[in-house]
C-alpha cells in the first residue's frame, strides 16, 4: 500500500459543470498531479463517452466522483475551502493566489479534509457559494483576457499543491567535476596549441583565454570531458 | 499601444499536433496568461471548428500562428529554447522545472526570441529534437500517472511564466546568447570538421556530438563566442 499523502486530503470540487469534456479534462489534471477525490454538485451534464475519452488514463477518478446535491454537501468535514475565482474586490473574503495558498492547504490537509472549488463555465460561483468557503483563490491571468478553461483552472490549482508538496528542487543533471588542477592544464595546454597554430598571438592576446575560461567556467567541466578537449586541441598541433 | 514585454518574445512551439482541440487549448491557455506568439511545426490537424471552439476567445493567436516545415525554422531567431519533455534521464542535456527555467527565459526574452517547445500527443519529441534545444523542461507529476494533456503542459508552462513576472523584477540577461541557427551551424561545422581531422568517426560516432551539444547547452553560447569556436575549430580543419 502506498502511503498516504496530505494529496488525497484534497477534494477537487466542481459545481454545476455543463460540459462533459471539462470533467474528463478536471480528472486528468488531477491524477497527473496526484489527487484523485472528485466531488459533483449538481452537475449540469453526464460522465459521457466524451468525458471519459478527455479523461484518458484518469476514468477512475471520473468514476469514482461522489454526486452532491449541494455545496454544503461536498464540503462535508472540509476543514479548509478554496474557492477559484477571478477577482473580486468586492467580497471581503481572503483572497489568495495558488502559490500562497498552497502551504496551508497542504499543512492542513495531512489531518483533515480540504476542498478546492470551481464553479460552473459559464457563471462561475455564485456570491453564496463564494461565501460558503474559507477563501477566495485568484489565479493570475492576463487582464485583457482573463477566461482560464476549467480543467486548466484545475491543472494550474493541482499543480501548485503537487510543486509545493514536491519542493525539493529538482536536480541538475549529475555529473563529477574534473578537478582544479586538471582544467587548469587543460586551460595551459589550450593556450599553448592556440599559440602554436596561430590562433592567439601572445603579443596582443586579446580577451582571447579569458574569454575561453569564462566558457568553460560557465559550463562546468566534467572529469570525461577533459579527454575530449584535450584530443581536440592535440590535433589542432597537428597542422 | 501596450508596452512590450519579455512575454511578447516567447514563442509556443508545437509540434507535429494531431488533434485540432489541443491547438485551440493551446491559444487559450496561452492568451490567458499573456503570451501570443504560436507556432505550429508540420502540424498533422487542421486548425478547424474543434480548434476555434477549444480557443474560446483566443481565436486571434490559432489564427496567426506561423506553420514550419521543421524544429528548425520555428526556433529561427530564437537564443533559448525549452523542451517539454518527462524526464529524460537517458539524455545528457540541462533540466529545469518550470519555475527552475522560468526567471532565466524572461530575463533573456527582455531582448531577444525564447521558445517553449512541445512534442506530439503520441510520440513527444524525438531526441534529435530534444538536442537541437537548449534545455529540458520538466513538468513535476505524479510518478504513477505522468501523462499531462498538451494543452495542460502549455498551460502550467506558462502560468510560471506569467507568476515569475508578477513576482519578481527581472534581471538583466547575464550575456547575449547567440542565435539557433548559429549555434546549429556551429555545431555542424564543428562535426564536420572533426570528421575531417579523423577526431569523430562517422560509422562509429559514439556519443561525441550529443557530448559536446550537451557542453554547449549547459555553457550557453555567447553572439561573441561563436566565432572564436568557429575559428579554433577552423584551424583543425588545417591538417
Amino acid at each position: 500500500m502506498k502511503p498516504l499523502t496530505p494529496l488525497d486530503n484534497i477534494r477537487v470540487v466542481l459545481v454545476e459543470t455543463s460540459h462533459p469534456g471539462n470533467l474528463g479534462a478536471a480528472a486528468r489534471a488531477m491524477k497527473v498531479m496526484g489527487l484523485s477525490s472528485l466531488y459533483l454538485v449538481n452537475p449540469k451534464c453526464e460522465i459521457d463517452d466524451e468525458a471519459r475519452a478527455r479523461a484518458s488514463g484518469a476514468v477512475d477518478v471520473l468514476e469514482q466522483a461522489v454526486i452532491c446535491d449541494n455545496l454544503d454537501q461536498s464540503l462535508a468535514g472540509a476543514v479548509l475551502s478554496a474557492a477559484c475565482t477571478s477577482r473580486r474586490r468586492d467580497l471581503p473574503h481572503p483572497a489568495f493566489t495558488p502559490r500562497q495558498a498552497a502551504p496551508e492547504l497542504l499543512s492542513q490537509a495531512q489531518t483533515a479534509p480540504v476542498a478546492l472549488v470551481f464553479g460552473s463555465e459559464t457563471f462561475g460561483l455564485s456570491n453564496e457559494q463564494l461565501m460558503k468557503c474559507t477563501w477566495l483563490l485568484n489565479i493570475p491571468t492576463n487582464p485583457d483576457y482573463a477566461s482560464l478553461n476549467l480543467g486548466s483552472a484545475v491543472q494550474v490549482a493541482a499543480y501548485e499543491l503537487h510543486c509545493t508538496l514536491d519542493d525539493s528542487p529538482l536536480a541538475l543533471p549529475e555529473f563529477q567535476r574534473a578537478g582544479h588542477e586538471e582544467v587548469e592544464r587543460l586551460m595551459i595546454a589550450m593556450e599553448q596549441k592556440l599559440v602554436e597554430v596561430g590562433f592567439l598571438d601572445p603579443v596582443h592576446p586579446k580577451r582571447l583565454m579569458p574569454r575561453l575560461r569564462r566558457f568553460f567556467a560557465r559550463a562546468g567541466v566534467e572529469k570525461e570531458e577533459v579527454a575530449i578537449w584535450r584530443g581536440i586541441f592535440n590535433a589542432l598541433n597537428k597542422i
